[in-house]
């Protein structure tokens, strides 16, 4: 094995400064810092390095022996960022959870709507948090907190966070939140304040780099498997028919190519990693009607992503354009219509769009878990002083990154791997492509 | 109690003759024709009618002593008819099982693909219906059968039902199917043929003359919350948030009320019974201006149907137009933007169509009992060679209704009935209109 | 038809005096208790009636023009008793709600732990329940106010409510549960007191006299399935397999009958209307070997109040015998058993007893609506000076009942019925069992 | 990192001869096996092992370049034994599905019930599985081929697969099976006939050595929860209520271990891996006392397997004995009765045993798309001429195992690892029990 990679991650953690509080946890094992956790990760897994495979040192998620802060005179506070996904009430919970029953901290806050729960000009709203309050949260979708979009100035975030007397933030949001967080840091280091900023990378879409799983992910193919399955009964329940449904996957498509895997009816995966031609001999067009002339129906599956060349040519040669570009189902649909029309075949489209409804439900059980892991070890690595940096699994197991590494770029499905090859070989797609 | 109608409905059914033959069933119950079944219809269960109430007489559905045709010498066939709504297979299960097992028909045929089905110019197909090969189909949505749309030629089906044979033709369908029904009786009379055309209405919008409850309603509301649970978590998971659902309910908005009355979270409900204005004080943009302020979030139901006349206004100022007909929820989300926007005010719509998901799933306990029903009085009515007629449920019992009286005119909800009264009560949405 | 009943049910409802309050419901549509509604029931709806059918006259449900109790100076309690039931929390939530937004009651107290909750030797435990804090509660099973069972001196409830001046007490329990409200009522007339006591009858048995359909039962069946489901594929994943599910239903096999209509792969259905044999050529041994020798498996259900008689036979033969009786599914499993042991046969039975998995789960959509209903007109009920009633439905109409005719006797499955024949056939249980 | 283990497992490969056939996949990447994967095992992963962490090498899976088997001539048969789980149906699908589109494989025989559908004594079954037989199976729970317990003598087996014809022999089971599968393989190998033996492990309890997830335990746990989520309803509906769960576990509590992670309401968990007391100061009766006085309920959960030292002690005090041993539940409700019987305390206990609710429902998407590629990945070993070995997924990829490795011996929960940690934290139990 060839362990001197070409680039190796930088993978240590930042801390607010020494530890020197007993822990009031009576937990057996404490993590010693001074033993990294080692992982071979593989190319595959490391797209962006070309060895083939890389012997990594991680810092290990878990309890310390002794604490930076002190739990009575700690207040923690939670923001919750960006759009809705499985599993943010669960989080929130086990911080809650961890903090008080654990620890023994007395306040945590949270600040409503996002990181402009911060900001004065906005309602400035916050709600405590306590182990009564949250009991129930993980039973419902979505943040009891509520979020928003969009940046607010580092400045004024921590202002209040002093303001409010804050030790540490905890931020759960996907990656522009992540970057809003390494901001944050780097405030509360100008001003050298002792606040800790620990993150919780959110993104059902599970494209964050370095990071194998995104709390939600497994939820969100649970119930896009549900909208697949109701396609492949419209799409066979009319001669001709063909099911097209769109899930979420801006940039990449997890979550298409998972439940691709778990309902084997689908016949065509688009996704943004693959391009794709409409027309032509070798276009989905033609590849659509050949599927459909063999055997009656076809079920499609598009990442929300998928066939962005596409849509820019599309606005090149259209005047108004913009209200078709970022809607490639529409663009599929539209030209679908128009070509089968052209040669005089039936064709028989229905579209479903369930991104809403798999976003908004509650974490399914393995979420859950992984949640709750989650929201203790962000508890854990805050008292024990450590910043900048969030909690995440890698391969099967808990660990600490540096912001940077989650935020220095995206993560995209491998498209010269064995899981692309299983997610080509159930959709059989190929027999219906001619190539060139 | 007023027992003299304005006008009674004609409720007697059509015969091929009269039955002779000694039943199979060991049935310890045979219905009497001679004894019809009384119902106290009130004015608001028959809209149509002006007085208070009124004591109808109905067939009785279930098993007749004698029967008109002799089972192993009987033919029978089924198809199935526009859009999907859950329990389909449902119905034509409990059809092949209850003829097989209980009469001793040999042979069902399943018409594929609707009444194109019958036509040699299509893929003319035909399955037969096996007990084993129906027997795990209600575990799906949907049909096994496929359906089609749009009206056959009449004559060329009872060619084809003569030149296969068939004593007895189920269909299964909605409104235009029922009077396609009626029109295949008619040729089949005038031919003096002695094959009996039974219908089993399907209408996932409830909205047919006369009958209390469609099969696959219940599922449909029951998808629907979860569809309206999803828009909650959306509407509440953002500052200024809205959930828009559209629900099925062209013309009638039965699916949505009954599913507002289930998730009693719905801030505004909009129904084609009920027209409503856009604009001005009292239009639905500023009412939900006023929720907004007041709460900080809304959630709107919207069938599909409703807000006909804002559409033909929108049509009429608008020179392109017919991109925005027939979208109602394209029309609220365009104008809420366009209004929040003038009045610098935030506001954050999230747009949910489930319709292809709440249609196409497997029928729950209810329906499934329900489909059961239908499909078993639906071989009793055609063994004693009634024709001409649907199974159906009237309040609590299972009736026959002739063809006539189910598609004479549609059914709408009653907006000023309690049950409408409950509705509003339950969205609470009279508080943010203001009268003129 | 024949109108004159032998025996004619007393339909009357109580009242504690004349309604002089204008209501503060903008309502269309009031009721006048000077037009009752008619409604035919027939003698399978009235067992007890030998006549065929008959005229009944009910008090109607709903919101009346004027009131007996000036909502701000109201205080309503709301008590829930015996064991628990799909959609006690939407009931609760629906009183809660109505009380307060439509009527203007301040005050809406829970009782905690069923009627020892009024007793001052228990925990004397009460909370305030306002429309914040019952906002989330029908997406919970169970109650939020806690249950437990048994009587209470009705002295010491009226005592109990005196002394914290309610005027109205909502009651929200099964058979012996609506017979102490009935004692309550007669103490609080017996001292001349105003206090309504309004009855919101809860049994997922169903069994409920006169009334046709009690909240969660649909739900019930709902989940029903679901177990039955899974015994069919324990029964058929091993050869000569049998599964045994028992359902609840003590006196009554309403919710096994229901269940097997909607899955239809029940081979053998056992209720305590239907007394049956073990041994012998006709007992559920030798069929049920019949069965298993003719397809290797089979699917029995069985509710647990069936086969009384063979259990008092076997604690005559048995000494100790108490460990036994009660528990019929025991048995059947026991002496199957024996039986295919005796024969040399082989027999794998998997045993399913889902009870506490069926009640205790939230209300589906369709049960929610019926106790949005059931909560809304017992508010109806009580401001309008009604008292010693209970709120339901008949047929397809929410009406008033005295608390008398609810509890004057238990409703049992008709097993000379139609709907019971239909269950049959769906067995078709007939095949294996030998007449004599 | 030291990486000198004391044991290094053995983990080469059996194979049935040099693969020489070019593979009619068209598959980008192909595993080469002079090149295998190597992973990192902490001393948590291989409890067994005493050093802190293990460099292993794997044989990898996924499709090689050549094959062994010319596919068309390869006729491949697939049994499955032992108890029912989730996803077996979809390992039948995947494997069939492989075989026959990918690598033109003409004949895939299915055995009926188990290994003795090898055995002529025995209905001796066959069943030809095709695309389209096996194409809607997933949906289902439980096993299509029907299973059966106990070994049969592998040269019974082997003259039947010679008789057969099977190039191939795929065997779906849990520890025993796989020792068969072993047996099965050195019969073919001292009669030197070309016969590979894959077997894909199976065990709901995750209890197998050296593999990190079996299929199916991700769904079993997502159903555990809905039980304990009843219970807990149970628990908190009545007054001094106790929810007692029974999950499945003989000899490792993993299902029940993670359910609760799952379900953060758990207040005790009973698990094989850690024995524990009834009686005395330091015994689950007290413990249970304290927290139903502190909080008026307790939700406690019990792997079936857990408290064996209790009941083998109950034996030797109890004459009869037998009909207690075994059920570690039924001794806990009976002592329980008694301990708080015998200390004047309420205590309302309501048992759930939702063991065959669990195991035979239908895989949810995450154990499907496990399954997918267990199934796949078996094919492509097969086709290469491996033998005596399993395909499994060892942290997060996909490797060979030798039947030797996974047959050793058994996997426990470790609970002196940080996972246990999380767990106990979950419950709380710590705060309940009093250490002597």
């Amino acid at each position: 094995m060839d362990t001197a990679p070409k680039t190796s991650p930088d993978t240590a953690i930042a801390s607010l400064g020494q530890a020197r509080i007993p822990t009031p946890l009576r937990h057996p094992r404490y993590v010693d810092d001074s033993r990294p956790l080692s992982l071979v990760m593989t190319s595959e897994e490391l797209a962006e390095l070309d060895n083939d495979s890389l012997l990594l040192e991680f810092e290990k998620a878990g309890p310390r022996e002794r604490l930076y802060f002190d739990p009575p005179k700690t207040k923690c506070a939670i923001v919750t960022c960006g759009g809705l996904c499985p599993g943010i009430n669960d989080v929130i919970r086990a911080i809650v959870m961890e903090s008080h029953y654990h620890y023994g901290v007395r306040t945590v806050l949270g600040i409503r709507n996002g990181l402009r729960g911060f900001i004065p000009k906005y309602r400035y709203d916050l709600v405590e948090l306590t182990p009564q309050s949250v009991s129930d949260i993980h039973q419902f979708g979505g943040t009891i907190l509520g979020s928003s979009r969009g940046p607010q100035d580092p400045a004024e975030i921590v202002d209040a966070l002093e303001r409010l007397n804050i030790s540490v933030l905890f931020v759960i949001g996907g990656d522009g939140t992540m970057r809003a967080a390494k901001a944050i840091m780097e405030e509360v280091e100008a001003r050298r304040r002792k606040i800790a900023v620990i993150g919780i990378p959110k993104t059902i879409d599970n494209d964050i780099n370095f990071i194998t799983r995104t709390f939600g992910f497994d939820t969100a193919v649970e119930k896009a498997t549900e909208a697949i399955q109701c396609a492949h009964v419209e799409a066979t329940g009319m001669d001709m028919g063909v099911g097209l449904v769109k899930l979420m996957g801006r940039e990449a498509g997890f979550i298409a190519a998972q439940a691709t895997l778990a309902m084997q009816e689908v016949n065509f995966l688009l996704v943004p990693e693959q391009p794709f031609e409409l027309d032509g001999e070798n276009g989905l067009l033609m590849a659509l009607e050949r599927r459909l002339l063999a055997r009656g129906h076809a079920l499609v599956v598009c990442a929300e992503g998928a066939g962005r060349s596409l849509l820019e040519e599309e606005k090149g040669t259209d005047a108004s354009g913009n209200a078709v570009l970022g809607d490639i189902c529409g663009l599929i649909a539209r030209r679908a219509r128009e070509h089968f029309d052209s040669r005089g075949l039936e064709m028989n489209m229905k579209f479903i769009d369930p991104s809403y409804i798999i976003r908004s439900v509650p974490a399914n059980a393995n979420d859950r878990v992984y949640c709750g892991f989650l929201g203790q070890h962000a508890v854990h690595a805050a008292m024990a002083g450590k910043t900048g940096m969030v909690v995440t699994q890698i391969k099967t197991s808990m660990v600490h990154l540096p912001l940077d590494l989650v935020t220095s770029k995206k993560r995209f499905l491998n498209i010269d791997s064995d899981y692309w090859s299983s997610v080509m070989e159930a959709t059989g797609q190929g027999a219906y492509f001619r190539k060139k």
